[in-house]
């Protein structure tokens, strides 16, 4: 591999006005405008490769997320893209555990926003000099390699180094086998673009048919607002989609504990798989609990984009651990 | 009350170079700059009356925080202190809830102490009207109207509104005495400015000499990096204090849960009072097992600068809960 020097980071606060038609809305965030903070890496390669990362957001906010790039770029700019990738946990502790800025974070919020966005763009910029999309570069790494770029402090108690690295070497075996699959069938999906909450039933009655006719199976539709108009709006895409193909709810944290145990057993008549984000993101007890008494009726738990502290805590096997907006590896224990 | 108009709002970054000879440093902060955002509330009163707060910062990073404050300062200006403080906790939840903004959140990391900044501000000008110290305002008030500033969202399974406010009328009884009392002896303390991670044993030697001196009883020490020089320096103060003034000590969120319980149990033997942030601040069930752990030698657990989720589910009994970066109650429950 070549050094590539990263001699230049700009960041962009790109932001797109969804409010206006409600697109993105749901029982939390009722007028987001999706967007995002944008990170350009530079390199000094030969090819003049750059590496390209984004966070998302929802509007206003993106430019203290911009901030934040800038305040981490110093961390960033000067070092190669081998001297990262030979170290890549000691690169994520650099960039989350500086002495002066930790303290605003750790690890949370605005300063781990920036974080992500900045992993990205590198993870983006070593598939690219490796000359694969970063699906590839994955699944080709060695699995003790791979595990060395993720760090395991404060997860351990629940899963070890070791443990990790005995589940990637044996979902080694049929990965051949998985990737012609994939690449002849495509990889499975979840719609969430049909039942916005801010959407009318005749734009939801539209979205979805259209959906169903393009070849979706999954559709996610958000909730949380009001109870009648849940009802109302599972019902009608239950009926859309028919028994067989799949409804996951989202209520983006609305509820708290005992509300949300309430308010998804009315809805379970329409067989959700999941609830995702019932309540506060932080509340990894909260979670369990929710998720232990909606297993009856067979409704799941989803969290949203962060992982940390539920693969130590909550009962992997209740919870579905999602994607955090930081590329990151989630390996399901339960 | 005048109904004091906030017309406008001024945040600056204001750091000190604390770092140069090494006032401040931890274990985790080896370098910091003792800084602050610092907020002014600037109102059409006919005083001209301002609020002025602030939220700590180590130094790198409170460029983003001010970003953030002037992000808020939307939702700020142009209110009313009357209308404010009609509703503080309606205020508190326009700040941490806009639809947009608390993505970036919600509720923690530099959005969070942005908000601290701002109502720290809030705080102090609603004193500066009714002419009095903060805390004299605080005490004066009636129970069910400082009842009604707090957000109780996520913590009424801990603690319903109803309890706190019997905690705060059972509290009322004495209040004249320990007022007189206060006002006449000072308000208990610890002093922390003795014995920071980066300071000389012949520096520790001299500072704890003088704040005995000065009458000083309680001491905090640093702990963390090295467990060598941690029994050196504890046996040295508690040399220096006797057996009967308190130390405490600090390991701002250095160790693992075990690391965290192996070590303190080999500095019990100096009787600190407790070991503060053992661990990953968003860890509450780690701080439980360490309390528990360390609860036969005595030690207890001080949490750091936040508090919401450690009321709902941190045994309190074990948890001493200490202030927050913002101002709010804290009201012990077991």
């Amino acid at each position: 591999m070549q050094e590539n020097k990263i001699i230049k980071l700009t960041v962009r606060d790109v932001r797109f006005p969804t409010s206006l038609e409600q697109h993105g809305s749901d029982a939390m965030h009722t007028d987001p405008d999706y967007s995002v903070a944008y990170v350009v890496l530079e390199t000094d390669s030969d090819a003049a490769l750059k590496g390209y990362g984004l966070t998302f957001t929802v509007g206003r906010g993106t430019e203290i997320v911009v901030c934040a790039v800038k305040a981490l770029s110093t961390l960033v700019v000067g070092k190669t893209l081998k001297e990262i990738v030979s170290d890549f946990r000691g690169f994520y502790r650099l960039l989350s555990s500086d002495g002066q800025m930790r303290w605003v974070g750790p690890e949370k919020g605005v300063i781990q926003l920036a974080t992500a966005a900045i992993l990205n763009a590198v993870w983006d910029l070593w598939a690219r000099v490796e000359g694969k999309p970063l699906w590839k570069l994955l699944v080709d790494m060695d699995p003790a390699k791979l595990i060395s770029c993720i760090d395991f402090r404060y997860i351990t108690d629940a899963l070890t180094e070791q443990e990790a690295l005995d589940i990637l070497v044996k979902a080694k075996k049929g990965q051949k086998n998985r990737e012609e699959q994939m690449l002849k069938e495509g990889y499975p999906a979840y719609t969430t673009s049909c039942a916005w909450l801010g959407y009318t039933d005749q734009q939801l009655t539209q979205l979805c048919s259209e959906a169903l006719a393009q070849g979706w199976t999954k559709f996610k539709v958000k909730v949380g607002a009001d109870l009648q108009d849940d009802i109302r709006r599972c019902s009608l895409i239950r009926k859309l989609i028919g028994p067989n193909n799949t409804l996951m709810i989202d209520a983006n944290q609305r509820w708290d504990v005992n509300e949300a145990i309430t308010w998804v057993t009315k809805l379970a008549e329409f067989h959700p798989l999941w609830i995702e984000e019932p309540t506060c993101p932080d509340d990894v007890l909260g979670h369990a609990s929710i998720s232990k008494a909606l297993a009856p009726l067979g409704i799941g738990v989803a969290t949203g984009e962060q992982v940390r502290l539920y693969i130590k805590h909550a009962n992997a096997q209740h919870c579905i651990i999602r994607g955090p907006n930081a590329l990151c590896l989630t390996i399901c224990t339960g």
